[in-house]
């Protein structure tokens, strides 16, 4: 059980979906960064369920509290614990599942792993995990907006077989995704896309989709070659993130039927430094971040959980029909663009942190 | 700069393209594997340079010497350093790059991050580096497949626009694969790639592609939720490759598109254990193996280093025409067929040994 | 700032003295244990204040909460949050400490470090740091007893110069250290104790001591060289601990004055295993358990906050005179010994863990 | 097996006493600074055998060689490889060890946790292993003395009963600790403390010591609360050195025999930074350097390898007489002196880099 993410800013998550709550440890935010609930609590409403009808019912207001580590509005650098309490447990709709693992989901690989019967609704493979990501992502995201002006934006891009032309990347911001409940900042688009979730809902099904995500002012020189490089992490940590299946920077798997002399970013003159006509690297190169936008796909596959009878078998190895009940997203990807957003800041965070080891700069 | 990966059973990479040589220091492989240095050999001569006309010209034997760790023909539990001297170094072929960095490639950003001048042809940016890992990949395979008769087989299923039919992946051997230098298990398709990279490399382009790996007899619960779950690490693992853009597990970025009712693996009996009747999920549900085959595909980008002249800037923003010199392959995926079987096998040794801590078994 | 410990038991601790609470998040213990709160308050209740007029007045009940990774009184293998909230808090008490450091305590250091004004009370340098620790090493020696049988008893064997006799090592338990509020098993011993520390409180002033632990029953094979030997990990451990100077394995610095042949501790057969006849190496020998006891003591200074006026300088430079309110113990060693306790299982269950890699068992 | 040492400057050693070398990768050294094998190699003769009669008479070179990392003699913040060749191995004078384990040696001990038997000669229990440390160490010492001034110190403060007097332990410096083959600065103490050791070697026997090390110029900050505090890692650090029994900081153990009122160390204005009057903390106060120079004290224990006969049993438990054959120190201080400067260094860099994450300066 690996619950701890970063090397210098340090996140540890914990808790089940049915328990007492969830929450996180932020071990190594700097010192001296404001914060209080509220710039944590912004991104913990677009991740919490019931926000809209494309999302479970399962209603909870997800409230942050800060247990430890900040003083007058201000980052102490000690650790950062916070918590959400859980409240519309129902256990019982678990019922059945505890003896028939469910197709696709975790139940069956954790009884596997830890001998133990996991804990109804999902413990910790259930998506309520990540709030503790994304509250630490948000504290991760704000000091790399004051101290960087690094902004980070995620936004759906297909769901299913419907896809999103792409929007101006360089200039889209939050309030343009969150115009739709799907977060697809084409509203054309977004209306197909409710259409076709409202649709699978319906038919008890479920569907799946594509997060692209895109950091801006990220400065050169991030990313800890030759395991640690930027991509690297960043497609760990997309792959950590419940039903993901998938994970591209800049040309990715398309990249890979193009030739060389297209593919390559030649350099030009920025400013003061240099930069790249196209961004087929995606903003990075040999695992170094070059200064130009990191972009990134991720790819998420159909919610696990559907009510269309399954024939399957039992823990035991007795066939049998599963009818899930609980409430479940019939798609994830639109509550899921926050949860990218928090794992690019985490990542971006530790690197930039781990960076400062080689400026030239003494402690005092 | 982190060269080390794992946590029980760590690998620690060293040295440059055109320094002394390159090695890797394993740390916490268990004591008492039979290993000498033909089980290391083998797989870096499916690695290294020159084996074919379509792979680079630069000539190294690669002959691999171990240094410690190893009495009687068996590890002793202690660290293994193993090395590869350089030999065929010609760094005046890169006197140009010195001044002038190469699109697409890792001149700039090394730049950027260390500040100081890249070392000719690389440094630590040239897939040279990847000898400790394939050294340390062929230690990782012994103990796997010695303890649980795990297999780990790569192979080239696209080469730029090129699709291979998908193989038997149940029964797919090195030895089939091995047939062609470019890799692909389908004659007739090997043959086309090869067409396909020997245009390109007479035009002075190169070409990328994407390798599939499957790793049969992997027991279930190897995956260390939240943040090290088995697909996580392998992306990681994978995108610390050289020229890689992406990564998908089982249905990936397709499986996006699917229904869920379609994608869901409903379970049946395979023996004394619980089996999937599809593997869309790849061979890991919640981040946990679960007995079935793990299979994923990585793709690599063309390689950035060509002979056709490139427009691009020198480091100071001077307009300039690269024509790069030095000994490239015009398209990685041959070569790294080895290293993608390598990461796979340092995710999976290191997942077994962590997992074995939740056995009931007492040390003594 | 880390406040993560351990590789595979991996404990974080959060919370200052004087904010809501503080607590811990253990990742990485074992699925299956039997364990509820009870378990954690025993060892909790023997650290907290106001157990006996020997310690601080600061009344605060110190009830642990168990957030998450327990189901049906069994652990899960998730993550163990676990929680005490702060309630008789004083802030106002450490007006004056803002302005003036204090001799020999954390809040000039913190300052330098964090350039934030520490919290009132000491935040992280706070003795109350340690209930998390506490609560971690309740659990781990839970683990301990269950499948080895390991026992860990800590006593207070000095109280400034007065020293007692040694007890019988290896039959001495809880029930006989806690007859005496001061911790130390002979009585009469224990009664002198008393009367100076009682003394050094009515002169304002306060007193050190030392503590030996004992761990009985641990396994030959735990440590893990170079760097983790066990008894580095045990003094990393001990040293981590406020107020804490000096620790000694075995024979410690007396070892270091006697000849090599009066100090080999020659074997001798004991049952199946080979044991010593002396223990003058305290259990390791070249940094792994031999499976003889486990014996070293820890040195505490004197507490430095005493309401005698001291004469010092203010952050600014300023003559000044201190005269520290708060409540504080005249001396640590009493509360310290359950705190020595569980660091040292917290270092015995992570070894433990990390030589099961080693073992010829497989998973499944 | 931990072979490695640090978080952001983090070494791995490698090699056993008997087998083709020793060294270490040194991951995370800043690029840019001015090094060559001769900055290595000064320690490296300081810690090397048969550098007087006081040592061991197996005669080594111990010349280094740097594999990777440095160009044009800098580093390039990549992986320093280093290694240096064993060439005057005579397995055969332990052949009997094979079979008897030594007294109060590891040679049990590795059996228990290995399983195999141990290398002739010791293995990585081997001081031999200590090389790659002093190694690792020289480079740290180059970068905190050209960014910081750092400048550490250590000598001979007890060999046996005989102690020197302290001497002015603001000012001693190497040259005078060298002036003497017992490396201690007091040429009568030196004296006398070479005729016991010469003495004790005649008898076949072996004596301890304690070494004292200084580190002055240490800024203030240095140090992780709450487990990687300074005294805590270099507690760890320095009970990872073969032999060690003991470790004490400032007042070490005598501080618990003092009043807090004498302990604290009240505070002076010292230029633009605030010093302490006395230094019992030896330089740290929470975990945190003060600026005040760190001081601590290493017990060494008597070798274990001694020639006299020693009534013991072998692996199978019949009783026997062991007479060790092989080369050994009759004491180590001497040559443990550059150990533990290394070791203080390596702790000291470390903290250094960690540090920087924390100052307001921007990447770029």
């Amino acid at each position: 059980m690996s619950s701890s993410f970063g090397t210098l800013f340090r996140v540890t998550t914990f808790g089940e979906s049915h328990g007492q709550g969830v929450g996180a440890v932020i071990d190594g935010c700097p010192p001296g960064i404001s914060l209080d609930e509220t710039d944590i609590q912004l991104q913990l409403d677009r991740r919490r369920p019931a926000q809209s009808k494309l999302t479970t019912s399962r209603n909870e207001a997800d409230r942050v509290v800060i247990l430890s580590g900040i003083d007058n509005g201000r980052t102490l650098g000690t650790p950062i614990a916070l918590m959400v309490k859980n409240t519309d447990q129902r256990p019982a709709d678990y019922r059945q599942m505890r003896s028939v693992p469910r197709p696709s989901h975790a139940d069956y690989t954790y009884q596997m792993k830890y001998g133990v019967q996991a804990l109804s609704g999902g413990g910790r493979a259930s998506a309520r995990e990540t709030i503790g990501r994304v509250a630490a992502g948000a504290i991760a995201e704000k000091f790399l907006s004051e101290r960087y002006g690094i902004e980070i934006v995620a936004w759906v891009s297909t769901v299913s077989t419907i896809e999103a032309p792409s929007p101006d990347t360089m200039s889209v911001i939050r309030k343009e995704v969150d115009r739709s409940a799907v977060r697809c900042p084409d509203p054309q688009t977004a209306e197909k896309m409710t259409d076709a979730i409202e649709a699978a809902q319906q038919a008890d099904d479920s569907l799946g989709g594509i997060i692209t995500c895109m950091c801006r002012n990220v400065p050169a020189g991030l990313g800890e070659p030759v395991f640690d490089k930027a991509e690297a992490l960043l497609a760990q940590a997309m792959l950590s993130i419940p039903a993901t299946k998938g994970f591209e920077i800049g040309s990715g798997f398309a990249g890979s039927r193009m030739y060389g002399s297209a593919h390559n970013d030649v350099f030009i003159k920025k400013g003061t430094h240099l930069g790249t006509r196209t961004n087929h690297s995606g903003g990075v190169q040999g695992g170094i971040s070059n200064g130009e936008p990191i972009i990134f796909r991720v790819a998420f596959k159909p919610p696990a959980t559907i009510s269309l009878p399954q024939k399957t078998v039992d823990f035991e190895g007795n066939d049998t029909v599963l009818e899930a009940r609980g409430r479940h997203d019939p798609c994830v990807v639109p509550r899921a663009v926050p949860i990218v957003e928090s794992m690019a800041a985490l990542v971006l965070v530790d690197l930039a942190l781990r960076q400062k080891m080689r400026t030239n700069e003494t402690i005092r």
